[in-house]
């Protein structure tokens, strides 16, 4: 699978260089491409204390887009997948530490430990107060003699930046980040391995199977299990999770691995959120892409138990964008639908005139129906003629349910028997029309206007212009006409209009967009046709 | 490929209920499930504009995840790709319409504009005012007869829902939406096509190719193109945009269209803010997940020229943890390197007796090569021997640029020599352990304490517990034991040490955890012996 990437060597740099670019001006960059890859905060003085992480790329957005005010003072970045030097470490630690000294948040990689704990020795050489802390929060196997660190991270990373952001000192920030690390729990599941740039990609999952509990690094997972669904996927992590597991309030964070798809980390926050463990989850973290494992199609969930200062720092504001915040878990809350949704029954009255006229359009179109049929065939499916006539008989049965006495209620009231007749565009169009003239007429417009008003609307909503080959082009002549000029100059100017479509040999909107001009060249559009029809009729 | 996911039927109500349960108790949702899924603000007071907009699902965190303050008041979700009913828009339109009125911001497809449109009609049947816009920037081809509405979808979002926040009148807003849709442009490419739920996936996108110009329901893109890079594939997509963006001030929206990487996201942004474009653009809305098309491996770029108040609605804080914010874009701000990272070199001194003792040290070292190179190989890859022998030829080389008179600069040179001359995860070891005993030392620590110090941090970096078959088991005892006994006893102590490790069956740390119990039973760790050689060497 090709990948949205330049050359290999490369890709790290360019990725920081579009994190800061992007960053709003808050994010700097020591100056030692290409080995020292080191991002930090524009803004840091060195008065408080400055928490340094990193390790190897491909976990986007960790670490480079968590540094910033109330998060990390500085990300040193390796290559993908591979420890940042000492001498990058040791730069980063030089670039930030003040007489506050410097707190290094470390996950449990042999790489990342060395290399971070030399050059911590060799920053302390320089005089400098630099602790480290070490994250091992993965519970893939129970008795795992070096637990890997992985997406519970981020709790330490939160807690202590927003400990330092208030002005905590090393070893009270030492300790809670400590204390947070003992109590962080994370397991992983996903349903593809990822795929490393310039590496073949592994195939090693097959198709039904999950792996489960695994590191950020495309290393195996610990088990290959057999996979069903989001349900069985959230109830065997959290099934692991509750084992170990005290009965206490936590945090859980919900982190995609980098390529499951938004929808789907919303079907699995609703997972754990109503999963056995989900009565100690108080608060909660995403489901967002936290620490990824480049485009791996899997999620992993970390929980953290809470102490009661915790909360204050977990929800304390922070610069990084990339950090999705922190918030209560709440039952979803329903809202009654509202009233209104079934439509108003209008009151049906007679009115002998009105019904003779209703009666006498749909007669044309019902006898127009083979005739209109035909012309669609041409240019569409040729139903048109059937739709139509079935609309007009469902008119003629429903008249006597019909407000024919209110006019203005009559719009309406035709406009929503179609919609419910019709089907499809065109009666969902016809409806917007008959509501919309029906608006207008309601608030004093004349007939005429109100359907011009009804006309305007479907176009607005329909898309149609004049031009564009639909019922549009002999509808609004002939309403213009009939405005002016009486029932005669109407039929005559639809009629004009619709013998027009004919030569239009581009239609612009409905079905016939897709129909050649060869196709389209001397048939008249089927709407405009019907349209046409009816005013000759109502004029002879 | 498996996605996260349970019934078809369910996902969308299952993912709308993962959003207001994380969503910290700011969301909720009308009582009409399965038809009817429309999500909305629980602080809304019909005070201000509503502002609606929804349509199918598949496109998160649009829409759902845009719902809060200073965004959308409701989002009116469809089935995966499919528009909403009418009845489930006119639900929500009724839901959070007062007398201030409400604006419905749909994409140009033709099932949105149909049902929000007829949804309107009948809301306005209550008397409310309710004003649509439809979005419509896509550039796929210029001249489209109806683009398609995307991620530029987001602008009008934004800038509307902060207009609405601060009081503006829904004309106020309804002007703005459309100058911002007339000002919008976007246009999209992925690497491969996205999993449909319940449907096989289409491979339509061969190897080496992409697809430029695509919409956000998998449908086809205009063209398929060669790809090559990142650095192509944005230039072709700014090259279009540069065809078609007036010469003005613009804000960019960088949009992972669901299966790109973080990685790679980053990467695009580097190119895009060095495109031939960038110079336009003054502000950037991400990268990241916005408008999504499920897993697409793609992403989009839009662009809307500013007018002068856009920036501030722009930059207005949001409750919706999905928005990214909008930040300035700025160059990449460098800072220089820090001093200290060519480590300071000691000045060398004589001591001639020191010197004798560190090179009889080596000695042993070197004429143990063979045996522990032959005990390694029992539990690891047999290079132990030649590893130390090799860093001890290298320090008998190196005498002369010792600091031999000064023991606590001794402490440190002998680890930055053995850091440099051993590589790997033993040079670095010793060179903490080296470390940490001249810091120990300099602070004034006797000569043993000052090496337990060193053996201390070398056990908190590398891991290795007692009883984990190390050196540590040998070291560990013999420090101990010179401490309060004196050399001699230390060397019984260092051979105890070592024979125990040969009864350890289990290594929880180093090479040797990977073998068996059967192969380590007898063996003593190369490591332990090398420790207890030395050791008696010297009480010899």
């Amino acid at each position: 699978m090709a990948q949205f990437i330049n050359a290999k060597e490369a890709i790290v740099t360019e990725a920081i260089d579009g994190v800061i670019r992007a960053s709003g001006g808050t994010l700097a960059r020591l100056d030692g491409y290409p080995h020292i890859r080191v991002v930090l905060r524009k803004d840091w003085d060195r008065s408080r204390v400055a928490l340094v992480s990193g390790g190897g790329s491909g976990h986007e957005p960790a670490h480079a887009g968590f540094v910033g005010a109330g998060m990390l003072t500085a990300a040193v970045c390796g290559d993908v997948f591979a420890s940042p030097s000492v001498d990058a470490v040791l730069a980063g630690i030089l670039a930030v530490t003040g007489p506050a000294g410097c707190l290094l948040i470390v996950k449990n990689y042999t790489g990342d430990r060395l290399n971070f704990g030399l050059a911590a020795e060799r920053a302390r050489a320089f005089g400098l107060q630099v602790n480290m802390v070490i994250v091992d929060d993965d519970i893939a196997l129970p008795d795992l003699p070096q637990p890997r660190g992985v997406a519970g991270t981020l709790f330490v990373h939160k807690i202590a930046g927003a400990m330092s952001e208030s002005g905590a000192s090393l070893e009270e920030i030492t300790a809670a980040a400590r204390r947070v690390i003992a109590a962080t729990r994370t397991l992983g599941m996903s349903l593809d391995t990822c795929t490393v740039p310039g590496s073949p990609k592994e195939h090693r999952i097959g198709q039904g199977k999950a792996e489960l509990g695994l590191g950020i690094h495309g290393e195996a997972g610990v088990e290959q299990i057999d996979y069903h669904d989001a349900t069985q996927a959230m109830a065997t992590v959290t099934g692991r999770m509750q084992a170990v597991m005290p009965d206490l309030p936590h945090v859980a964070l919900l982190n995609n691995l980098g390529g499951a798809s938004v929808l789907e980390m919303s079907v699995l926050a609703n997972e754990l959120l109503t999963s056995p463990i989900a009565a100690r989850l108080e608060q909660i973290i995403g489901p967002a892409a936290l620490m990824t494992s480049l485009d791996m199609r899997g999620f992993s969930v970390s929980v953290c138990a809470l102490a009661p200062e915790d909360q204050r720092w977990l929800a304390a504001p922070c610069a990084p964008s990339a950090w999705p915040g922190c918030k209560p878990v709440t039952p979803p809350a329903l809202i009654e639908l509202p009233d209104g949704l079934t439509p108003i029954q209008p009151i049906p009255s007679q009115h002998r005139q009105t019904a003779a006229f209703v009666a006498r359009c749909c007669q044309v179109l019902i006898e127009a129906e083979a005739d209109l049929n035909a012309l669609d065939a041409k240019s569409g499916d040729g139903d048109t003629g059937s739709t139509l006539a079935g609309a007009a008989r469902a008119l003629l049965g429903a008249m006597d349910r019909l407000p024919l006495a209110d006019h203005t209620q009559l719009y309406r009231a035709i406009g929503q028997e179609l919609s419910q007749t019709m089907g499809g565009s065109s009666g969902v169009l016809l409806a917007i029309f008959f509501a919309a003239a029906g608006d207008a007429a309601s608030s004093g417009l004349s007939m005429v206007a109100a359907l011009k008003e009804g006309l305007a609307r479907m176009q607005q909503i329909g898309g149609a212009r004049p031009g564009d080959r639909t019922m549009v082009d002999a509808l609004g002549p002939a309403l213009d006409a009939l405005e002016t000029e009486g029932i005669a100059a109407a039929a005559r100017a639809a009629r004009r209009g619709a013998i027009h479509t004919s030569t239009i040999l581009k239609a612009r909107s409905g079905r016939a967009a897709y129909i050649s001009a060869e196709q389209l060249d001397g048939n008249i559009d089927p709407g405009a046709e019907a349209v046409a029809r009816l005013f000759e009729h109502l004029s002879a």
